[in-house]
């Protein structure tokens, strides 16, 4: 598909255009809706025409979800009481179509791709739906040694940035993030504590459901993995170093879709540490960042801070697997339709209000 | 279509099915997900579950929309800067296809019908997708006077139970508020401070878009309005005094909708303040209702507080017509998917996680 590499990538993304951006913000201001009462609705139809150079933009479909799955060696420390073959048992699930991401993404009308980027266990499926790319069998135990050589690394971020290509290639005009990994909420919130200088007691969380004991153990593990790291470490460094390679998939995703200047939905904890890292590597992809919801992993709200990006669900949910940002797809296609669509004041003869403030 | 009057019609609610709702808490716990971690979509499914009494629910479609609109002699007031002619001007887009709420229900597979309850000025529209049923041309000004007779109020909410009626007959399996009403906040604001015992302060916003000096105003009104009702007065009482025309449509259609155990989404503040009046007439009422979305109005979130119930979405909007109820259409329908179609670890081989909490 493409033998362009993921730093090559990288020097293709431009910024959002901000002409288009003007002319939509006009735009929402004739249409017969008092000025700003759609909300964030009307912030998103603004950025979508921004991706995409135009005014009105184009309705953001089809649209894809990728589900990049890899296991994680931290599982060893015992953050997590799941065992490690369950990353395997829901790729079958995925590509058997019986997940959450599955029902949510026919609901919206999106595919889902499956991607196994490094699962540690056989997949017990022999589904043709199924991407196999695996890079290496799971990470190594980030408490102790780097998760990936830098190598890995780039050939798991070369793996994402594949994906989106073939998907917009295919006629995805707009991609959703998805992940599996058991551990895999450990090195997310490594990422993101190690790219947003916190602490890591203020990004873990209890993942899938831990108890108090193993939500202790688990910020201890991140804090020795941090330890090892130079303040100053460079981007590929720190993923190398806190993995996983589901989340430089990830990375490698988000960039591959802002070269080509489609929007993004980015699901939970897990995508939130790949956009962060993505941004790291090219500063411009936030642009094309769009949040589909907050997580209840507090890793989640830090990166929305750090990034400065509202989200578009805030629902509770912490189950990954691209679910929260499959959910937003609708509202997303619907800021655009909403600049394409609806009347204006002077088209549908609706008097304006009245006032200096008109 | 129905000899039923609201009264009547009251007497028919009867509260959601528990046991369907426990059905579907044991379930949800079945499905390949860690327990809880589709936070509030469970929540919907489980609603669901308790108001179709069965599990897994019904997938909740399709949809109608139903805009009741009428005007408000509160206008007089000086309480908003648009001119009281744009119900009618908004009525007739809404019948031309070129409003917010077109846009939002085409995308979500709604049906819109739209309601001249008390429009005070002529339409511009010979639409025969206008249902007209005016009570009155608009109610009085409730600064001064009650804004409705008790008989204008009691035909209002019978014909937004009429409404709701043949929108099931006609195949609706789940109903979204909407409305239009030029002034309408102000006497949204005075129902919601009225049954909640808040000040007038608390719950009094800026509607469409009103300045520091319209603000102070709209308080001041409210305030009035409020000193003329008894402590104890009875909901209807309530209700013709405040009005509006629309708001006690809205409030039948909602009965109407609980009658026959069809899911109501609630739109914003207008529609808060409905619900609100339903819940006083008759309290399972309840068990029927999905607040769509958090409005920016406070009256809004005051009466999430006062119902206990969390919003779908929360996008900072203030439109009102159903769009915010509208949006968040996919969503609910994807919670009862969610509880149909997902596998549970038994039939997709995955293990559960381990551990007493198992």
């Amino acid at each position: 598909m493409t033998s362009q590499g993921f730093f090559d990538a990288c020097r293709t993304v431009v910024p959002a255009d901000a002409a288009a951006a003007s002319a939509a913000t006009e735009l929402q201001a004739r249409l017969t809706k008092p000025r700003g009462s759609l909300g964030s609705v009307e912030d998103i139809g603004i950025r979508l025409s921004a991706m995409a150079g135009t005014c009105p933009p184009p309705v953001p479909a089809p649209v894809t979800v990728a589900v990049f799955a890899g296991d994680h060696g931290v599982v060893a420390e015992g953050v997590t009481p799941w065992p490690q073959e369950v990353t395997a048992q829901m790729v079958a699930n995925f590509c058997a179509g019986g997940a959450a991401i599955n029902v949510l993404a026919r609901h919206v009308g999106a595919e889902v791709v499956v991607v196994d980027v490094g699962v540690a266990t056989p997949i017990p499926t022999d589904s043709n739906a199924l991407v196999r790319r695996n890079v290496a069998p799971g990470t190594r135990n980030l408490a102790v040694v780097p998760a990936m050589t830098t190598e890995e690394a780039v050939a798991a971020l070369d793996v994402g940035l594949d994906v989106a290509l073939q998907s917009i290639a295919a006629g995805a005009r707009m991609v959703v993030t998805g992940d599996m990994g058991i551990g895999n909420t450990t090195s997310a919130a490594a990422l993101i504590a190690a790219r947003s200088g916190r602490s890591a007691a203020e990004v873990t969380g209890r993942g899938t459901g831990i108890d108090d004991a193993m939500l202790e153990r688990k910020k201890v593990v991140i804090a020795q993995a941090l330890s090892r790291l130079a303040p100053d470490a460079e981007p590929l460094v720190v993923l190398a170093e806190l993995g996983g390679l589901e989340i430089a998939a990830l990375c490698g995703f988000v960039v591959g879709a802002a070269t080509r200047r489609v929007p993004v939905i980015v699901d939970g904890v897990i995508a939130a540490a790949a956009s962060l890292m993505a941004t790291a590597f090219v500063p411009e992809v936030i642009d094309y960042l769009i949040v589909g919801h907050r997580s209840s992993e507090p890793g989640s709200s830090v990166v929305l801070e750090e990034l400065g990006l509202a989200p578009v669900l805030d629902l509770g949910m912490r189950l990954g697997e691209g679910s929260g940002a499959a959910l937003a797809v609708p509202t997303v296609q619907a800021a655009a339709k909403i600049l394409r669509e609806m009347a204006t004041f002077d088209s549908a003869g609706v008097s304006d209000k009245a006032g200096p403030s008109n």
